[in-house]
């Protein structure tokens, strides 16, 4: 199994797989030490219901992605899975990786036993939405946010 | 201060609120001994970044949200509040009580330096887009759910 939890030595290349997109570049700071992300990776991994996971072929980290479930009353008392920041290296995208991480943490919420797994994506990500379309995924909510 | 966290005896209720809706009413179930309801409630209680609120006005019970916060490595780090099953009691809806919940949620979420609050609505609920933009939500994003 190529998805494993990220490690500390991986936030650098997690960082980096975010920025690397036209939408996010200008939000990640790739300059100073890092510390908020650091803060940031200990939170996630303090929190049982958080994972952060890489996607490793062989030691070579080719995507990334935050995987939270979420207790809820809906649905009779349904757990949520939820994604956030799905990204593959740039210059590996198309070669199948999303896919296969995204079929793994399907997987994973499955065995959760969650009733549904969701996310939002970028109204101008029109490749992502024909990318999760075909895994399943249907667009039947406006994702909607408010910035603090 | 009419938010307040929820407590066991108001699970009923806020059921009965979350099943008073056109595209919620066949999910739940108010018939049996309501302990899917009881674990889920036992489960976002123990869950510090989880939170059941409801709208008490003088010991009536009007609404209801959950909140959660997230933390996450976008957004240099960022922590991101997210509000599911929003609910007005049915014959209360247009009185403002809505907008007054939000508020209160929306003043957390900045308490607990959160830079966005997200949440996701069925694209046939047009009048809950409008709601959320006045609040000053953009509908930025395309929100997919898979069936597991």
């Amino acid at each position: 199994m190529a998805l494993r939890e990220a490690r500390r030595e991986d936030i650098r290349r997690v960082v980096e797989m975010l920025a690397d997109d036209e939408l996010a570049r200008s939000r990640e700071d790739l300059t100073g030490d890092m510390a908020a992300y650091h803060a940031a990776f200990d939170a996630i991994a303090a929190d049982p219901n958080n994972t952060l996971y890489v996607w490793d072929e062989n030691g070579a980290v080719m995507g990334c992605l935050q995987l939270t479930f979420l207790p809820g009353i809906s649905y009779q008392g349904a757990w949520l899975a939820q994604v956030e920041g799905v990204r593959v290296d740039g210059s590996l995208r198309g070669t199948g990786i999303g896919e296969k991480m995204m079929e793994a943490v399907i997987a994973k919420a499955r065995e959760r036993g969650c009733k549904h797994l969701q996310l939002s994506t970028n109204k101008r990500r029109t490749d992502a939405q024909r990318f999760y379309s075909r895994l399943g995924f249907a667009g039947s909510h406006e994702g909607m946010k408010l910035a603090l």
